[in-house]
Order: structure tokens, then C-alpha cells, then sequence
């Protein structure tokens, strides 16, 4: 092992300390931001059964740029929508706002109406390896997937963080994706500067991974929906939290001008749901974005993908499969879910982002909380 | 009822009576014309139960052009997927080969994954009376849809028919698109010159209804897939039979050089299919197309819609449904009939239709059924 | 001409007159909602020259509903790109957030890029006659297309009124369609109870037509973006104005309490774009009907057109199109104006729109102007 | 470098050699199978002026499978639209006809309506290392892209060539993705067992690279239209070459009984379209696979990509674009010409791919071109 990439596994385990303590800091919530719904137990991702989020995170190096030295803030972050060790897929679905990005996969997701895999996040530039990564992965473990087949069409994403990191040095490796994938575990999520999300920029403060969910009444069938974000795009003078332009008040240390950035969102659900309703989630997500005030740039990559984790064995095997449905006229409850779990999940990455400082000294600031609350205040919306 | 309303009415008995006979008048295979696959009894789109398919004729007048006095030469079909008494919707999906033409009702195809009544085919200037027709007929039926909507979104099709037809003169009403409503049956299905293919044009030879259908082996699952086109596209010189070009051979009395008709192809199968299935079914249309040598040129509306019978009672209703699914790496034998009864299907259209005479003495030409078998004779290509 | 089809008549014009008056009403700016972006003079899609905007306003009866008697609260309205006396065409895209509902014609707008003709907005049973009576419409100004297409495929979209008016009486009549066709005018646009938008309700508050429109900067290139809306979405516990739930706070008189009506869309721009850069655009919209609290529910027909005016003559013809194109990183400034005028155009048809009582004596209220800016005012929100 | 490494690319060179003298081998059309249309010079893609092609093969290694040391048989393509020296882009589009398969970039392809960069193929399990070689040999070019964008989003395709050779090896390396690139050429093209195609098999034959060209009339606009197939689809059963189904009456030495298989199609033109339109012309690809019999399986990965090298420079930049666009109506000859240089290519790929042996002894026999010419002649289809 190079001595740069043992530095990196190192500053892995500080930031995965870190991140257990950053557990204890406040989400949007707690900052008295207000939002409606109810989230589950963790108001995560993995409040839904089963969706296991893993991180890697690379930070190494400081000051100026040395292509292929560093500095590196960058890393990969890895949804298991069942868990690690199923070999099962799910019903699923996706939909580009905007397409200045990627995320491999797609078409087999699209016309199977199955992801069989992970859903994996990281750098624009490190989309390769980490899919190539995947399938390594995959054939470590063994077997055809449940269709037969012998191959594997990974669903890798990507936003850009080269402003921070040296992204034309392609840090991340084969094994980063490994260990996300095998790190992956269920319960609170971490936020912020962390797996993919490490080095990202949303709406000029600073950005990365962020997720909410929602937990529909029992008469709506108690289903949970699950957001996770990775959160890269955005003009401040556009950010709205809670309805106002927060970022319009808060004017100072902005960094980029340009919305350059991408968000990367995956939804996931127990609501058992065909392929065709899944499609309609994805497309609902923006609405979502919309109250958080994007305009989705030219050069964003917005892109989101939504499973269902209902219909265990629904892929694959021999003779028909037997599959629950819930009717399109009780969809409503989970349209808002997914609106309101997406409009809270890319608060809560802006609001567990810290400062962080790349390559050429570039500085990128966090959401300073205390202006947040004032500038929330003077408009009569803070709730806490 | 005015004199020329009668006139029409009492000329689409004479040609539903025509019909009855027109039923001894041979089709592709008993001309000894090549197909992959083993039809069912009526070889049309009928075989798959439930489905019923109903014409109504309109040919009066001769001679000179008098807009909105005729002649007319044009007609409505209307296909039931669950029969004519149902108020139950069906799996569907539709995709376009080329979009010169319409197909109403699509957008909620699409998003809901249901055809939610009949699918009417007629001329390119008759749709909006068609589709407002089949709500009237609706509302008459007396309830809201089964997902509690009291709205209607019908789907109507068509293909142009002005060579022949008045098509200016506007001359389908409401009660012709409830007469091909309510005359629809199951059992053999008429083609050629009749319902809404009454003056269509197919590879300069004359064109119209066509259908033919397949039945996969026990051991694929035992399933119906039965096709209807609506034939209205294509040059007679890329046309292939039994994948010879016979048009070539067949030069005289060509009528208009340019494909500026279309085909609307209607596809049905009681093997139990989601809608991503289906819409991939849709997709495969194409592929029965191209072996009859179409290029889908740029005047065309090429327009494919899918459904399945499987899974009754599906749509709306409180609770969660329980749907049948084939598994997708099933597939393979439905794909390939499809493609084998598109491919089938467009031949009978031309096979069945007669020479006709329309608007200005313009005619038309019948395929000629000797000069067809001499050509294929030639080819080694006759297989009785 | 019947005696009913008389009073209709009467009533239209009585609406028009009204309408004329209705312009000193305020529009939302006029209250102090605050919005960005620089609108047009008449912040109504017309800002983009050639627009014109027509309505037929059908207002009749009252009480009990007999079914084919009334009452009736419909109409259509039209949007002619090029203006009533063109023939030429638009480069023009789609989108759809919800698919319950329909626009016609939008097959061959994706394939073909083009919008050839008007857009027409009416009641969702009375799309077929609109349909058709454009056509004949058009075959009365007597020739092919530009394309030298002998047949049309008119874009019709519609909402439903069936809460205020006698649907399935199918009281629009072609005449009607060709009123708002002929009527069609540059200059400011009647809002609120008119044309197609007459009986239609959004957020549980009384809908209807709104627009509005952004001039970007001239280093922006000075284009204009006009949008209208035909507004029947909604529920009243999610409408948000300025950021703030504005609805919760005013609960009195609400109607009816599912997300079941639709929101038609249609954006006009003079910048130069092709097809391709439109689909963006009308994907965009969506972000700004976010920021109005939408989630786009199930029986919902969330349906957008997007054309440009540049680029005269680009269809059909012979030989070579030479045509102008704004780069893909300059799409920011229109995306954003987009956003900002669906969320202006949809508050500003319910700040039109009047109580009105429709059939069976069923009321719908007003967005009472005072108690919205009471509740701006709590939240700080107020600019005037 | 490694003995394997060194191996490899003693091979690679020793099959150029091969290559360079396999243009002396005969074409589909050298053995007398009819082909309607006229080619150009090299009946190749690169026949579109501008494009070049480059192949890395892979061949080393002989009997059994041992994972990561071979036998190895496999490769990379690329495809330059403007030429490896250029840094701009062209207009393009992209279609699934059945979606288990991978094409990278397509997002940003579709939403842009621009391919900035080379389009590569690979195996199924390559496609990651290539993408991101890709990224790094156009950082090594210097510079951001014409948009101004400093990332990359590389347009990489796959076939399985698991029969064959060590596909969980991951034998590709970057340096082969690099040498494909920088030997891209114009003129002839080599076909069959080379590059991406190197271990594919197509209708139970052995298959690979292929391509063909068609020049229009001067009537028509004189234009190119070329298209490359990497083929790896279909059953024997189901071939027809020439209309007639070959497959069935050359029995012997049978591979694969399903089709698992995959085929990416690469249309070229120099005729002056915008996206929307080349959009079309992707959809018609699948009309010249129905014209080969293809019924395009539930294993099969049909995934086209189109691009016009005209309008260069319509990519990023300031100011406004002039753009060159061929009306729609005269596109007809363009559409016939891909489906007839699809057609072609696919049957170019069979007759010029020579029989392989590859893991575990496993061999995948040449389409025999004596039995071809056989089955041709005994249905009077042969023309030499």
C-alpha cells in the first residue's frame, strides 16, 4: 500500500469517527427550520426496511494542485436497497431533470423495471471504477444475478467536485468502492462531508450527502419513503429553506457562481409499487427541488432514481411471480412524502456540510447555522 | 335522419353483409405465402379472449370531389380489450416508430399504466368526433371509471384517407363511432376496405384492416398474441413478402410515390404482463415492420399500442391488488410473436382489401393475388 | 340558431365586456406578492410578440343540473404562436409531470419538433369537438401545410369542469372553437373565469386562466418568456405564495379535498432554441409549480407545451434551413425566467378568478385578496 | 510490463497485420448477396467524412478458463465523429430497442442533444475502465470542452464476450482504451474479430465489427449515411439474409441457443440535422434489424447512437449559432439508407468474422460462405 493511500484509508477511519460524533450535531429540524410530515425514526434513507447507505471518504493533501498528488476530498457512498447480501432486485425507476451527469445503468433500469445492485455515488471522473468495481464485487460473490444472467450493468452516479479535490488524479479506487459497499449498514446515516458527497458545493454553501423521510399515516398504509441526496448544485441567490430566500440574506464568503453543480437523489420506498408508479415518483422529486429553489442549471446533472423494496423475488427465476400493487389513486400520500423527504434532505446536507478548504486553498463555507435561524426568525417561520 | 346519412347506413349494411362473405376470400397463407408460428383459430387479434373488434363501413357517392357531400370512403374500428359490456381497464404501454399521426389518450397510458376502455381507430380528420363520441357512450354506460374518475380519456388513432375519401366533408358522426362499438364481437375479424381502413393505401397497393395472431407453446406458457393494423403506409417498392421485394415486380397501376400514410398497430395478449413489459412489446412492433420492408418515412404516423387481458380488476378500488407477472427472461417467445403477427398481420390487410374507386374516379389497385404467388413461385418462396 | 345557444352567446359577450373591466383588477403584484424577475409590459404570455390569446367564455343557467341543459361553466381558449393569420409553424417541445389528461397532437410535436397550429385549452369532454373544428378551421383558410401535409394534428389540452359545469352535455360547440380562434388578440390577457379556465378550481380556491412573463437582460440576450396556465389543481393545505402555506391559514369555504383537477402549461419564448433546448424548458416548469406547494396528484393532467417564435420559415420547404440557436450554456437565464413565471402565472389566475356558483348550486370562493395579505403580511412577506 | 501485458499487445499487432490483409477477404456483397442502395468508397462509417475508427485487440491465452490470467479475447473500438484531433462536438442522438445493455453518456446526450467526445465499445464488464481512460487521455489533451465544461462524460457501449473469453479477468486496461483512440483512422475499416468485437457472437455465428455506407442521389442532397455494428445478437433460427432465413439451412456447429446476445449500432452522417431529428433516425435502426430477423431478446442489449458531422462548432461558445437543418420532409432517403446499411452491416460483420476458439476450448464457428451462397441460390437471391 502507497504511503498517499494509507494516508487516505487513515484520514477514512478520522472522518468515520468523526462522523459517529457529527451524529450529535443538529439537523434542520433541531435548528427550528420548519417541515411538514412525519419522518421516521432516523429521518433517513434507512428508515425504509432493508436500505443499507455505506461511505467512503478520501481527504488527504492540502494547498496547491498536483494532478495525481492531491489535495483529495473526494470519496464514494454505496445503497444497498436490500441490504448487502441479498442478491435480490427491485422494482425501479428513474428520471433526469436535467442530464449534465450520469448514472450508469439506466437502461436496463428503465426497461427491466429492475435494479439489481447498489446504487453508488462519487466523483464525475471516478464513474468507471467504481462501476467496474462494482461488478468485481459482484463476482466475488458468486453467482449469476436472479434473471440468469451473467453479467451486471452497475448504477453508478456522479456529481463534480473538482473545484476541491484534484479530480483529474482519479483517487478513488477499486477498493474505496469495496468498502463502501461492504461498510454499508443500516440506522442513522452520516451527512455532510462524507462518501460521494465529501467535496460538493450546494447552492454556494458547502454541500454533500443529506436524507429525510417520511412516514405515511396508517390509513394511507403506513408506508415510509426515504430520501438521500447528494447534494452539489445551486445559486445561493435562489435557495429557499422553509419558502425564503435565505441565501439572498446571507451573502457573504459565496463561492461559485454558477449553477455548475449537480444533486444526485435516490428514493426509496416499502410502498409496493410496479415499475410504472416508481417512474412517477421520480418525476415528483422535482417539485421538491423546486421548493428549494432550483432552476436546474445547463450544467447540473439532476438525476434521481426510485425503488421499491416490496416484492421480494419479483426478478428472475421460473413461472410467474405473484405481485402486490398499490392502486394509482392511493399514490397521492406518497407524492407528497417524496416532495417533502427530498425538500428536507437537501437542507439537512447543507445544514451537517462544514467548511472545507481544497485544493489551491479553495474555501468553501458551511450554512452558518445562527444566520440561518435569524434570517428565518425575521420571517415568522422559525419553529423551534 | 338526412337522406346521405341513410345512404351511408344502408351501405355499411350491404358491406357488413359483403364481409360475411368477404370471410371465404382467401388470406395470405391460404395463397400459400410463408409465416413463422402457429396462429390461433381466427388467426386475429379476437383470439385473445375478451377481445372484441367492431366496424363501421362508410362508402357512398362517386365521382367528383364535393366537399362534404363525398364521396365518402372511410369508417370507424373500434377494438374492445375486455369486450364491450367491461368497465375494466387493462395493462397497456404505446410507443411511436414515427409521430406523424395521432393516437389520443396516450399521456395517461403512459403514466398509469392502464387503457381505460376502447381503442377506436378511424380517419386523421374524424378523431375528435370519435373520441368525444366514446365519452357520450360512456356517460350513457352510466358510472365513473373503476379508479372513481368522472372523466374520460379516450384513445382514438388514425391514418389519412383523403386520396379516396372526402375527408374534408367530416362525414363520421357520433353515432357511427357507437355503432363500431356496439357491433363489435369476438370470432373472425373483417379486413380489408372495412371500419376505419376503409380508404387506405398500404405500399401503393390497397390497404385497410389486417390481423392475424399466435399461440405459443405449452411450454412458453400457452399464450395469445393477436395483432391489428390499420394499413395505411409505405412504398410499393420496398415492400417484402416472405422477404422477397415483390413490389418491384408488380409495377403496374402504382398509385402515390411517397409514404406519407401510416399504420396504427394495435397488439393484445392475455399473457400477464406489467406495463414496462408491455411497452417493450411495443417497441418490438417495429421489428415485424421492418421485415415487410416499411423505412417509416417522415409523413407517417406509425403508432403501436399494447395491452394485456391478464390481471382483471387491476385498476382502482381500495387496498393493495394482487397482480400475475411473467417474469421478463420469459419474455422471448412473446417478442418473437409479436413480431411474426405484425409482420402476418399487415400482408392479410393487403390480401383482403379490394380495388376502390374514390374521390375524382381515383383508384386504387388490390394487390393482385396471381402475380403475388408468380413472384414468390419465383423465389422459391411458395409454400403451397 | 337555438335559443339556448343564444343566451350563450349573450353571456359571452357579456363576459368579454366584463373582462375588459376586469383589467383594472389587481393581478398579484398589484396585492404585494413579492416575486423575482423583471415581467413584460403586460406580464402575460403576448409579451412574446405574435402570441395572441382568445376566449370563449360559455356561461349559462343555474341550478339543478339536467344534463344536455345546463348549467354550463366552459369555454376554450386559444394560443396562437404565430399569431390568427399564420401558417407557419414553431420549433415546440412537451412534457408531462401527470399524465391524467390529454393534449393532442403532441406525438407528432416530439417527433416532428414542430407545433403547427394553435394551442387550444377547453373542458375535457369537449376536446374532440375543438379538435376537429380546428381542423376545419384551418381547411377553411385553404391550404396544405408548410410541410405539404394535406391533414392536421391540432394540440388540444384540456382540464376538467365537471364540479361547476354540465360536462356531459358537450356544450362547446365548433363555432365556440372558432370564436376563441378568431377572437385571439395581442396586448393583455383576460385572467381568472374565462375560456377554458371558466369553471375550473385551484388549491380548493376558484382557478381558471392566469399568465405572466420575464424580460431577461440584454446581456442575457432580452428574450422574453410568456407563460399561461389553465389552473384546476390542487389542495388548499399545500398552496404555497411566496414560500408561505398561505392556505392553511385560510380555511374557510374550502371545496373539494383531493388533488384531482389538472394544470395545462404552455410557455412561449422569442429565444432562439431548438427542439431539443424546448424539452429542457418544459421540464423546467415543473421547479416552478414546486415553489406553488404542487405534488401533482394521481388525477392530476399536469401537461406542458414550450414553442419559440424565432426561426420563421424552419419547416418544410425545399432545400436547405439556415437556423439560429442560443448555446446550451446560455439556457440558465430562460430556465430560471420559466420557473419564475409559472409560479407567477398560476397565483395570478386565482387572484382573477371569481366565486362562482355552478351547477346544483355548488360554489367555489375566491382567493379572498384581504386574508392573503394578512397572511403575507404575518410572515413578513408583504412588498406593498 | 507485464509477460501477459506484453503478449497481449504482440498479438494486437500481429492482428493489425492480420487485419491489413483481411481487407482482402471478401464482403457480403463480394459473395453475391443483394443489398439495395448504393455505398460509398470503403462502404464504411468512415465513408462520412471525418470519422475514424480505431480497434484494440486482445487476443492471448489458449484453453482453460483461469479468472485474471485468460484466455483472453476481447477488445475496444473507438469511434471519432469529427477525427481524434478535434475537440468539438456533433449533433446526436441515441434509442433503446431492448435495454440489457450499457451505453454511458447517453443522460447528457439526450438533454443536450450534443456527443462531445469519442463513442467506444467494449465487453460488458470493460465499459468502466474505458470511461474513465477516456476522461484522462482528453485531460491529457489540455484543455475543458467546447462548453466550457470541465468534466467529462464519456459515451461508452458493451457486448458480452463471456463464451469466449475471461470477461471477470478485466484484461482491458486503460493503455487499450488509449490505443484504440490514438489508431483511429479513416479509409477502410477493419471488420469482424477486431476491437470491442473481438469474442462476439451474432445468430449463433461468429460475429463482431461490421459496416456499410450508402451515398445518396445528388437529387437527395448527396449525403453519407454510415453505420458500424459491434454484433453479438440473435438466434440462427431467426437470420435472414437477403429476406430469407439462412440460419435454418445451415444447421451445423451451433453456439448459444438464446438470445443473450447484444448489439450496439453507431449511425454517421454528414447530412445537416438537429437532434430531434436524429433522434428519428436512431429509431429506424430497428426497421434494418427487422429486415436481419432480429426479434430482439430479453438478454439483448439494442442500443444505437446516431450523430451528424454537420453544423461544426454549434457547441458552446458566446453568441448566437447559425445552424444548417434539413427540412423533415426530406428526410425519406436518409431513413431508407440507415435501414439498409443497418441491414448490411450486421450480415458484414458474420461474413468477416473467422472462427474462434476460446475459453475452455469453446468454439463459435464463421458464418460458411460456400453454404451461404448455397442458400441464396436455391432461392434465386443470389446476385454474382
Amino acid at each position: 500500500m502507497s504511503r498517499s493511500r494509507l494516508l487516505a484509508l487513515s484520514l477514512m477511519l478520522a472522518i468515520s469517527l468523526a462522523n459517529v460524533a457529527a451524529q450529535t450535531k443538529p439537523r434542520a429540524r433541531d435548528l427550528g427550520v420548519p417541515f411538514d410530515g412525519t419522518p421516521g425514526p432516523n429521518n433517513a434513507i434507512t428508515d425504509v426496511k432493508g436500505v443499507e447507505v455505506g461511505h467512503t471518504t478520501l481527504i488527504s493533501g492540502d494547498g496547491k494542485l498536483v494532478v495525481g498528488k492531491g489535495p483529495v476530498r473526494t470519496g464514494v457512498t454505496a445503497i444497498h436497497p436490500r441490504g448487502k447480501d441479498s442478491n435480490d432486485a427491485v422494482f425501479a425507476a428513474w428520471f433526469t431533470l436535467n442530464g449534465n451527469g450520469e448514472m450508469t445503468g439506466t437502461t436496463w433500469v428503465d426497461d427491466s423495471g429492475f435494479l439489481n445492485g447498489p446504487v453508488m455515488i462519487t466523483n464525475t471522473h471516478s464513474v468507471g471504477v467504481v462501476r467496474d468495481a462494482v461488478i468485481a464485487w459482484k463476482v466475488k460473490h458468486g453467482s449469476p444475478d436472479m434473471e440468469g444472467y451473467w453479467w451486471s450493468l452497475p448504477v453508478v452516479a456522479e456529481t463534480w467536485d473538482g473545484d476541491l479535490n484534484d479530480i483529474n488524479g482519479f483517487h478513488v479506487k477499486p477498493e474505496d468502492a469495496w468498502h463502501a459497499l461492504d461498510a454499508a449498514h443500516s440506522g442513522p446515516v452520516e451527512e455532510g462531508n462524507v462518501g460521494g458527497g465529501t467535496g460538493m458545493i450546494c447552492n454556494e454553501f458547502k454541500g454533500g450527502i443529506g436524507t429525510s423521510s417520511r412516514v405515511l399515516d396508517a390509513a394511507d398504509g403506513g408506508y415510509t419513503i426515504g430520501v438521500l441526496v447528494q447534494c452539489n448544485y445551486g445559486d445561493r441567490d435562489q435557495l429557499r429553506i422553509a419558502g425564503i430566500n435565505v441565501g439572498r440574506e446571507i451573502p457573504l464568503d459565496a463561492t461559485r457562481s454558477k449553477d455548475i453543480g449537480s444533486i444526485i437523489i435516490v428514493v426509496a420506498t416499502d410502498a409496493p409499487l410496479i415499475p410504472t408508479q416508481l417512474k412517477r415518483i421520480a418525476k415528483k422529486v422535482s417539485l421538491g427541488l423546486g421548493r428549494d429553489g432550483s432552476y436546474s442549471g445547463d450544467g447540473s446533472g439532476d438525476i434521481f432514481i426510485t425503488f421499491s423494496t416490496a416484492n421480494p423475488g419479483a426478478v428472475g427465476g421460473k413461472g410467474l411471480h405473484q405481485i402486490t400493487m398499490l392502486p394509482n389513486d392511493s399514490l397521492d400520500p406518497i407524492f407528497l412524502a417524496t416532495v417533502q423527504a427530498t425538500e428536507e434532505a437537501v437542507i439537512n446536507a447543507m445544514i451537517a456540510a462544514d467548511t472545507m478548504t481544497g485544493i489551491n486553498g479553495y474555501t468553501v463555507y458551511a450554512l452558518p447555522h445562527d444566520r440561518l435561524r435569524e434570517v428565518l426568525k425575521k420571517y415568522n417561520r422559525l419553529v423551534k
